[in-house]
């Protein structure tokens, strides 16, 4: 059996009992009922994932998954590709925004190559790499088969690794040149919308630019037609490595009983393709944020979730997830105070 | 002069230089350009108040203003007045909702008595008890032009303190039962909205209570009809002393130029009577949260201002205030870090 099936079999229901305690401890503290609203539900579910009242989220991390795309030669980017490598040892090296935010939120950065085309030799850096780079999808499939299931196996892996070491709480991110227009291939694929409603500018594209990347997520739709059957001929055909390798991670994260915070479109059409294919993932995956990239709303919506931010942001890396920490960290911090609480005097608030 | 007309008269607009500076500064984080969205702008604003492209932010505090409303009485909240005072206790004590979250935030929680009925007799809760609570507002105005001015200047004079204090970064929080009634009167008025669109479960009410919160709402409009040409008509007739205590609190924070974080729809209806007073305000405020209250949304468009987090919270307490202070300290690590960015080999993103 695959590395990936199993991981897919090990997956458990949330613990009710855990749930059910969860909302009697919310409901003995002195506020308005429900009144810390999404975070309290999040720190709910938590309860179902560790399968107790009184969780745990001091060790995390977010695993930052890189790789690079052929597609990226057609002008769909303002980068050159060799950006995702220098990228890649920046936020290994503790240099990159994500480092920063990370650093707010107690979280440690793991960068994992899953197939980025230029030579890595830096030791904090893990490899992983399926391949250098993908194929143009414009031209046919970005991925082999074999290679699909190899990035997702990278993905699983890396969170049962991360569970063995201990993290209670983890988060996805990428980086890649070129992986937003392959995020809205994707999106157009699995949302069933045409590409100019799932496109954007990415890091920052020009308006030539963007009427290219239209054109190469059509062209790379039309061209890979016949593989949009299942959610792994979706992945196979127009994904990458670090995107196929994120779909690995939610499910592997899943599968350990970790909860895992989604960061943005990349990571969010990751995360749509990983509850396709096992539906289950979903009860342990939490949206942090809505991209300000034109699919980031649909595909929370087509998750299901409900993201907690909303500053328009774009900067991949996991740092919207990592930023989530925070908010979580808030509502962990009233409800495990909820023993003092019911020390206080004040009745608990009722029904009028 | 009064004490709020001469801090009026302080506002100064924000410095262009520290702006510009600040700008420059996030461009040449080797990240996207402008990916950290709406916190890259609420960074740049406060350099633009504290006139530099180096600000800080280590002291920060959430002022928390108390006070009863005379509609309480009228079946339009299941709590009793007393949870007024119980509640303020709490907080004062240190063990409240809001001082969990503050705790993650590192932000001191400040509680002032505007206008609570029963006896307070707490060193911890800062007395500037304007009255005893309101009158009923379905009867007439909630309070005498007296009243508001002084619950004015009891929030100017708050801010005034703190800034003596050394505090760099302020929020506003409330408590006060019946003051979504309050708010919901104010925002209908402000907003040119009926009662019914305006109006929401508060603290969870049910379905007759939110029937008579509606009718009571109608009512204080109709029978205060003739105040309403100026914010501060609207204030006494609808409003109590602890809104009108926050609206001198965002007046005053802007007069000791010191940033301040609005929190959930009663604040937000504080925050737009000191917009329309006194116009400048505007540039020193930041919206922090969408309530899930009927108006929350309405009133962040109408302020004109973004807000940060969409969790569906509804506490009160400056909570939503609180948290987005952790957001805040994640884009400031960013971009204080942007030295350690500059060393590094990554050529600037540049437009394709």
């Amino acid at each position: 059996m695959s590395i990936r099936q199993d991981a897919i079999d090990k997956i458990t229901p949330l613990d009710e009992a855990s749930m059910r305690q969860s909302r009697e401890n919310w409901n003995v503290i002195a506020k308005p009922l429900g009144s810390l609203g999404l975070l309290e539900d999040a720190v709910t579910r938590i309860c179902g994932i560790q399968g107790t009242a009184r969780p745990s989220l001091q060790k995390r991390a977010v695993a930052v998954f890189c790789g690079d795309h052929g597609v990226a030669g057609n002008g769909v980017t303002q980068s050159p590709q060799s950006v995702t490598v220098a990228v890649a040892q920046n936020m290994a090296a503790g240099k990159a925004a994500v480092n920063a935010l990370a650093s707010i939120a107690g979280c440690d950065v793991l960068v994992i190559d899953a197939g980025i085309a230029e030579p890595v030799d830096y030791y904090r850096i893990q490899n992983r790499k399926v391949a250098k780079g993908t194929n143009d999808f414009t031209q046919g499939p970005a991925m082999t088969a074999r290679e699909m299931e190899q990035a997702l196996e990278a993905g699983v892996v890396t969170a049962q690794q991360l569970k063995r070491e201990g993290y209670t709480l983890l988060a996805a991110g990428e980086m890649g040149v070129g992986n937003t227009t392959s995020a809205s291939a994707m999106a157009a694929v699995l949302l069933q919308k045409p590409p100019e409603e799932v496109t954007g500018r990415g890091s920052g594209l020009s308006d030539e630019g963007l009427i290219r990347k239209i054109a190469a997520v059509g062209q790379a739709i039309k061209i890979n037609k016949d593989m949009f059957d299942t959610p792994f001929g979706v992945l196979q055909a127009l994904g990458g490595h670090e995107i196929a390798a994120m779909t690995g991670f939610f499910i592997g994260s899943a599968s350990c009983g970790l909860p895992c915070l989604i960061d943005g479109v990349i990571s969010s059409v990751s995360a749509l393709a990983a509850i396709q294919i096992a539906p289950r993932v979903k009860d342990y995956l939490f949206a942090s944020h809505v991209s300000s990239e034109p699919a980031g709303k649909l595909l929370v919506e087509a998750l299901g979730l409900n993201p907690y931010i909303d500053c328009r942001m774009r900067l991949g890396e996991g740092g919207g997830a990592v930023m989530a920490m925070s908010l979580i960290d808030h509502a962990m911090a009233v409800y495990n105070h909820s023993a003092s609480f019911l020390e206080s005097s004040i009745k608990q608030y009722e029904q009028y």
